[in-house]
């Protein structure tokens, strides 16, 4: 009777979870600009920008797979993810340190090959590799990746700050990234059956390339600074537009509409999406990876926006009370709902 | 015959490891003061200090053992390693970003239990708490911290920088954390072998504090910048005072001769090395874990820091053609050697 009720973390899901363990935080250093709640933290170390910082984890058998995984792009990935996050606040990484635990399976070569990824990815985006630790593991590779980056503090984009009347816009394509996890799993459980069976990959070259070599979108970060838009809010598609777009709602309080036949989808990802009997628009909406760019633009800015190359405006902010919706081609008004990833539900 | 030769990373240790994987890395960025090879990467973005950023991974099963750590002791150990990486630059730490796997078998009190000890942390050193990231693991718990710090340009304190005739000096006493680990590992096994056996654990609270819930030495940065003295190079001990000296001997060019009876070491862990039958200086050279501040001084600084309290003036640096010695209380003179933890080989 007196027993004590333990809350079991799966039923909270990863987002409830994280809003349970940073309710209480209070921000004491006067360089904290903004901590805890969008893409990264903001700090003010006296610079003329502000300094980002953000981190994630990567663990062998939830976020990756290495049957099918090469340890080169996984390192590419591992970085090019969290350079997306620099990107989501409007600015561009700078540095990056790499935490990994490795069980006594990996090689040295192995290690390399991860590194050399990782490395590939850095000189990419003009980024530094400064740090990091090494150390073994039990089960599997375990991957941290922290990244520094920097943005004007007169171009910072929260995922606060959408306003009644705003644009939203999306860069590049959706769903390419989804529809290559549901390639790849499939032609593993093929393999799995046949090991003799050809894996049927012809002409799917984008959609594998979305899925396992991702691009941060700092080329669209320059390219809105070159038209002088600074977007309202900002965030990157992980978990898919649906979960990203009812965050700048929620952390803007406004609603927001989407209309589905302006959500862009490349011929690749739609004819796999079929192939699949999935609704490509259903992939675009909550399969996630993608790692574009989502956000808002003021009504004014609209002329300096509507033909940007890999810029596709898709819906626009309301009122609050009215609510998230999705605009169907045959113009029925439904919810919009996040069914992106979770990773504490599976 | 044209097979490949795989290398087992276990063969090379952590260190090696590190070197090999670290060998090429270019840097590009002009806010990049400093990257790979000291206690924290050194950035300058345009202000009056330097930014400090520093991670470590913590991995269930090799860096802590649930059985006898209690969660809100880790988070706290966990959050603290951290910042005594910014002290061993003579900075001290400003913000977090902590990352955790969590497999179903942790409860949301569990978890709530970790994020109270960094909270604690936290609050004790004036850190804020300011992102992460959280998602499930397949096995156990793994943990990623990441800290940033400052640290005045003309105060920063790296590995090198120790010139031949400067002092050697270390902060508090050394051992006990080792001593700490011995005497939960037997209570464990006597408790695995009669679950009604009470631990003997009296008179025993310093070295389990030492173990389960070190601190940072940021105390010590206060004192040593009131008195005016920079120290020509510092690292914080973690992997045991003699792996910690041969860092700074080889990371300088210089030779380290310590006299072993000005090792400090507690009465607590030099009782408890006896019952061990070790000998205790051996536990301070070997032992990790103390998160005491190792570092040289110039001799001009020498009545500065002669009678500062909490500081053991231990040896002295020579040039490196004399290697690195040992003197011990009968005036042999031993090899110094670094026999401490290497989390790759076990």
């Amino acid at each position: 009777m007196d027993e004590k009720k333990l809350t079991d973390i799966a039923a909270l899901g990863e987002f409830g979870l994280i809003d349970r363990l940073t309710k209480d935080i209070k921000l004491s250093q006067k360089s904290t600009v903004a901590g805890v709640g969008d893409d990264a933290a903001v700090m003010d170390t006296g610079g003329k920008k502000y300094t980002l910082v953000s981190t994630d984890l990567l663990i062998e058998g939830v976020h990756f797979d290495m049957s099918y995984t090469p340890l080169m792009h996984l390192g590419y990935k591992s970085a090019v993810v969290n350079f997306s996050d620099m990107a989501a606040m409007n600015g561009i990484p700078t540095q990056i340190v790499v935490g990994i635990g490795v069980s006594s399976k990996y090689t040295l070569e192995a290690l390399e090959a991860f590194y050399a990824g990782i490395k590939k990815a850095c000189d990419r985006y003009h980024v530094d590799f400064v740090g990091g630790d090494t150390t073994s593991s039990v089960h599997g590779l375990f991957i941290s990746i922290t990244v520094l980056g920097e943005v004007g503090k007169d171009k910072i984009a929260y995922r606060k700050g959408t306003k009644q009347g705003d644009i939203l816009c999306v860069t590049g394509d959706l769903g390419g990234a989804y529809m290559g996890l549901l390639l790849l799993e499939r032609e593993k459980k093929v393999f799995q059956a046949n090991p003799d069976m050809q894996p049927e990959m012809a002409g799917k070259e984008y959609i594998l390339e979305r899925q396992l070599k991702p691009e941060a979108r700092t080329d669209m970060i320059k390219k809105l600074s070159e038209k002088e838009v600074v977007p309202t809010a900002m965030i990157d598609i992980s978990d898919g537009l649906a979960s990203e777009a009812l965050h700048i709602a929620k952390a803007s309080g406004i609603g927001i509409t989407i209309y589905e036949e302006r959500i862009p989808i490349d011929q690749n990802t739609f004819d796999t999406a079929r192939e699949f009997n999935l609704i490509p628009a259903l992939a675009a909406l909550n399969g996630g990876e993608d790692y574009e760019l989502l956000f808002t633009v003021a009504q004014a800015d609209y002329e300096k926006i509507k033909d940007l190359p890999g810029v596709s405006l898709i819906g626009y902010a309301t009122d609050i009370s009215e609510g998230n919706h999705l605009i169907t081609p045959d113009n029925q008004v439904v919810e919009l709902k996040a069914q992106g990833w979770d990773a504490l539900k599976s």
